[in-house]
């Protein structure tokens, strides 16, 4: 059981330390290899997925990634920017289903921006497809046209490429509480008509879930007047980023929040769903619960280790009722610890 | 002067009779005449913007909206779906600018779902292209293609689209704040690149404005973790219709919230953010502030009446201080009233 380590950019490299003690910790023979993505990679070799990962990241059961980018790749050629590194190795490795879960732990309730009563007891899982979509279409490009810059991308979905995240959706809502929001702008966008449609000839196979349709601008309105009301939502590559991260946001700590990328077999990249932060990478402040709960994700979807997981996130919510707080979510009556430090209470649970 | 008006459909109808009776007290020899459009117009002519509305906005100075669509009409082929109408008329009369305040009434606070301190005094404008980008964009449809069903968009703005846009904003910015936010996704769409590249170009123009770039996933996320931060922002037709409606939620009271799509000689429709809310429609309870606040920007932006356009708002920001609500920002302690009770206490506080 091969596990590829890419600690990337900014915080990526101390939060993952963090999380691999706690991989080591489990004594599960797993065997990590560590490889370089993004800024780093960029720096060392030139290109942001460099041949040597994508062989480590192709030849491992799982890729386990901190973060990538930084204002210091920002003015690079397209082709040479951090982000690039994490498309290519999505696509590479067709990770088309992105699970993003925005959980309120009732122990930071107090970190959201929003009214307790409005999101006290939050629990959303975000499916979003995430190898196809305007992201990756073609033709797509900046040209001169009647003199002057015209710029252009392409928006498309096949009924597969529906499909294949629809089920994944509806089998995570069957796991959950059997709500699945579907999300799209179909009084606009034939691509996105035609998911609406793909996810209702789905819903017959799945009678056990409820199935409803949302406008995408309505989703982002309903997401901050009653996020409670959702479940499980499924959307595009595009507005599963904008809406997965406005969902994160609800939660107040997007420093606790995990997510999975996995392909048809369960192979996944685990990262965290918040940036590199640049501006305190290097002091050792940042919170490595994120990574290790993205750990926690992979024991149970690509190592279908459901007891490792779930001992993992007992130790996390564990640290939380004892009060260990790093900065990103420190209030004042808490403990406020450094990355390792949070990393020390996290294996002390276990 | 005339001015075009638009009930269409569900409440507008109802909300559309009071802002009209607004208009006819300040007594401005307006010339106003009524058309149809959406679902109204779909039932009449089976056209959703047929020739008689087009002849009659094209030859207004002002077209007032309430708003259009509702499950009616859902399973209508596209082109007869009431939005087709909203979506003709605003290409129809090259309403490129999309100015939509997002502002939080202090008696209605607590309509909010944020905490107070987050949203307090919030007062952002969204200025949203509105007729280019992928709600516009050739080649689009849903084709058979290797013997799948296949669902394609095209994404595209020129450096021109992109300039006249970028200088509405720079110019509604140096009226406020001075800061601008231009949203955008260039890391990975060549189209905002280009979005951002001319942003930046035209910003040595407004060296009293401060322009800023952020990623859409990150405003919708800044938007709920601290909105305040914002004063205007400026983005494409497709992002800005995301982010507008989740503006607009964080005050909690979108039947408060006007619009403007405005031409390059200040001829515009004018429109509540709202829809056209079926559930209520024709029960004489829906809010017709927001349409009253419409015809408010409609005379400051085409009409250039700013006295009167104050005196309106003016008239609105007492019927509040003095305790009135319709049902959608009614909270204990104030005095419930319908949609024409309330078009009555604006007309008293004229
Ligand atoms: C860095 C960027 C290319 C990426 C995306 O847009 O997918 C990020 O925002 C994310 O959501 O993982
Ligand atoms: C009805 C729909 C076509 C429209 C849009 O997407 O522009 C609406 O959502 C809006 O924002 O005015």
């Amino acid at each position: 059981m091969k596990i590829c380590v890419l600690p990337g950019d900014g915080i990526g490299p101390e939060i993952m330390a963090e999380a691999v003690r706690v991989i080591d910790a489990l004594d599960l023979k797993f065997e990590l290899e560590e490889g370089l993505l993004g800024g780093a990679a960029v720096d060392a070799t030139g290109d942001p997925y460099p041949e040597a990962t994508r062989k480590l990241a192709r030849e491992a059961d799982a890729v386990l990634l901190g973060a990538v980018g930084g204002p210091k790749w920002d003015s690079l050629p397209r082709e040479q920017r951090p982000e690039r590194g994490l498309l290519g190795i999505r696509k590479d490795l067709c990770l088309f289903a992105n699970l993003r879960p925005a959980i309120l732990y009732p122990e930071l309730a107090n970190a959201s921006t929003l009214k307790p009563e409005v999101v006290s007891g939050l629990d959303i899982l975000i499916v979003r497809e995430l190898t196809g979509d305007i992201y990756f279409g073609q033709p797509r490009g900046i040209e001169n046209r009647n003199g002057e810059r015209y710029g252009f991308n392409t928006m498309h979905y096949t009924e597969s490429e529906i499909r294949r995240i629809g089920r994944v959706a509806f089998e995570a809502a069957r796991k959950r509480n059997k709500r699945l929001c579907s999300v799209d702008k179909m009084n606009v966008l034939e691509t996105t008509q035609l998911w609406r449609d793909v996810m209702t000839e789905l819903s017959p196979e799945y009678p056990d879930v409820e199935l409803t349709h949302m406008l995408v601008d309505n989703a982002a309105m309903q997401l901050v007047r009653a996020p409670k009301q959702f479940d499980v939502m499924v959307t595009g590559n595009m507005f599963g980023d904008i809406l997965s991260d406005e969902a994160s946001m609800l939660t107040g700590s997007i420093g606790m929040l995990p997510s999975a990328s996995l392909d048809a077999n369960n192979k996944g990249l685990y990262e965290p769903s918040h940036g590199s932060a640049p501006d305190i990478a290097g002091k050792g402040v940042a919170n490595p619960l994120a990574t290790i709960l993205s750990a926690a994700m992979m024991l149970r979807y690509t190592f279908n280790n459901e007891a490792a997981a779930t001992r993992v996130e007992t130790a996390v919510k564990k640290v939380l009722a004892q009060g260990y707080r790093t900065g990103d979510i420190y209030e004042p009556g808490t403990t406020k610890v450094g990355t390792k430090q949070m990393g020390d209470a996290v294996l002390a649970a276990l």
